[in-house]
């Protein structure tokens, strides 16, 4: 995460603005143990995704005259809500016990503003980065010293994967004041620097279900979410990890496919049941299987979050011929993100596609891949404003 | 099960015709511990449906001059597979054991003509009434006496609960032979005559996975089947035959929805994943429940097989309403079936409905009730079929 911080004015009041990324989980969270302090049912993995091409971007400014919070996001005037004054709330409690911050400090109005540069209607998790990326402006505001992770968790659970890059564990802990629920890196970018996703945004009009309702309403009446979080993600979890360390795309291919169909399945299994993939996203899982059934092993890997985009996986030297799948398959003309050089469909894979092409119900394709910085505390950056240029940020930075 | 049999020529030949119904299970089969025998993984509960507006016919004709079987389906001359063959020799073993025919007359060869009366490619358990059917009417041919059920399940195992009316339950049973795999009727029609169920014919263009290929994965890949099986089948079956027992319908209906969620869950869960629900199955799926949230009550039920369509399942007085809204929701002008009087569509449900018409997406709706009948040897009726006439069967009957 980087952060520009004005340490020009800070007798008057601070600057700060923070981009956090998106992260998208290989071993899936659903369900809390407990509400309030969002403790997981289970431990997740994910890949915190590039803010090159996503991201979540968040200035705050202290105003020492006032106590209000004020909240914009991507230039609307929102409510404050009660996870967002909590955030707040114990990021100020922080610094106070840490001493960082006096209660003069903490107790200074604030003027928010967040913009993603993505769609937030894509439901590509834009509120675990735009949490992420609140906390960790909110940590450089105060001088908050150390791992940010459970204050994060406490705003919008998968949140915390995005303070690290690379590849992240979140720990369901065993506290019962959820202190031990944190997120870890487990290897960096440069780790697997051949792993790519593509993000698949797809057209859809159907109301969702919200993550946090839905997965409350999972854990209360299905049956096999207690066995899968009991079970099956224990084991998933160390053979995922596994999978990574050993750069072993085809396991962890098949180890994210199989945890993406088991969510949904859970959501079925929810009464009344949550329906989170469309006929386009089914469509897409299904030609990922014939494409990784032609060339005889798993060479792209599909995740679906609580909504109807596909995110798929896959490494550098297939990038090619996948985007050339989807330009045949579903008419897409607009790849987004890193140059796709030569797009080619081999003559082989065309024949499974001739005759069924789908238009538009792709919208676009984001290429993109993992996030190579460590930690936003490692990667500070400080940017002097002119009180005058006021939030000009919007013309700074990526 | 109705059978037509010629005694006129029995020295030369015996011409039996039979008639069964289709089955729709409300706790579903989906897995084998034994894929020969087809013995299944759990018990399943079923509704046997009224063969007035469903059902296979089949005749059986001995040839004794010859050996050869000869077997047509919907007018067109098929191959014996090895399903149909295992039955025919069961059959023929049977009824040798029981003394009731010659090895001369089990010898001879067969004719068999079996039609549907509803699309075979409806995807409307076709099968389970044919194969209930063809035994059925070579239980008569060689005058077997007693349960047939076990050797039906042989031959297709859901067939099995087609061989009795009203509501009927199919153990898994103990045995390694497979033996005590049988159907038994749990009450007859007449336990609760106000039920009533409509067929939902939706349109779909998908390739579909076969049940018997699609179950033998799922065993093969998904983790959840095994908690399904073991752990939720068993209690939920007790909580069905109790609320059909109470005839409870709200309590029937929850099951039923839950229990087809979670059959489709399982199916999800398989790698690769089966989908058989269509968008709109989903969209039937919800309004369902859209309809009964409005009630206050659970008012209707669906209950989704190997493929799109919708089984739905309420009480009379309801029919009308409820086609008023297939009717307005979905364009639907087909109603075939039991006739419906007085469509009606009270404003408060129509409102949900408005601005959200989707049409050309049902094909037509059935409206049926439970079968009547109870055992086909019970219900034996004897039809005198001169020679000349051969199979002018299709004229007769109902």
């Amino acid at each position: 995460m980087d952060a520009l911080i004005d340490e020009t004015s800070s007798g008057l009041g601070r600057v700060v603005t923070c981009v956090a990324p998106v992260n998208i989980a290989v071993v899936k969270y659903w369900g809390k143990t407990n509400e309030d302090l969002i403790i997981p049912l289970n431990d997740s993995i994910s890949l915190t995704l590039s803010t090159e091409h996503l991201r979540a971007r968040t200035t705050i400014k202290t105003i020492p005259q006032s106590n209000d919070i004020t909240f914009e996001l991507n230039g609307v005037t929102e409510k404050l809500t009660k996870r967002l004054s909590r955030a707040i709330q114990l990021c100020r409690e922080e610094a106070v016990r840490q001493n960082t911050a006096t209660q003069e400090v903490v107790s200074a109005g604030l003027t928010i503003i967040s913009d993603n540069n993505f769609p937030t209607a894509a439901g590509l998790a834009s509120s675990a980065a735009g949490f992420a990326c609140l906390v960790c402006a909110l940590q450089h505001l105060y001088g908050i010293q150390g791992d940010v992770s459970a204050i994060v968790r406490q705003g919008s659970g998968s949140a915390c994967r995005s303070v690290f890059g690379g590849f992240v564990r979140w720990a369901k802990g065993h506290r019962e004041d959820g202190n031990d629920s944190i997120a870890r890196q487990l290897f960096p970018a440069s780790h697997w620097p051949e792993l790519r996703v593509l993000i698949v945004v797809v057209s859809d009009h159907k109301k969702e279900t919200s993550s946090t309702k839905g997965m409350q309403t999972t854990v209360e009446t299905s049956d096999l979410l207690k066995f899968r979080t009991e079970v099956v993600v224990p084991k998933r979890c160390e053979d995922m990890e596994r999978a990574i360390e050993k750069r072993d795309f085809p396991s962890f291919a098949e180890l994210t496919m199989r945890d993406s169909n088991q969510f949904h399945a859970t959501c079925l299994d929810t009464y009344p049941p949550i329906f989170y993939l469309n006929s386009t996203s089914q469509e897409i899982l299904m030609l990922c299987h014939d494409y990784n059934q032609k060339k005889g092993a798993a060479t792209v890997a599909y995740s679906f979050d609580a909504g109807a985009n596909a995110f798929l996986f896959t490494l550098n030297k297939s990038v090619p011929e996948i985007c050339g799948l989807l330009q045949a398959r579903f008419g897409v003309t607009d790849f987004k993100g890193d140059p796709v050089s030569d797009f080619c469909l081999h003559e082989e894979h065309g024949s499974s596609i001739s005759g069924s092409k789908t238009k538009d119900v792709v919208k676009y394709v984001i290429v993109t891949k993992v996030e190579s910085y460590s930690r936003c505390s490692n990667s500070l950056k400080v940017l002097l404003v002119s009180p005058l240029l006021k939030y000009s940020w919007t013309s700074l930075g990526r």
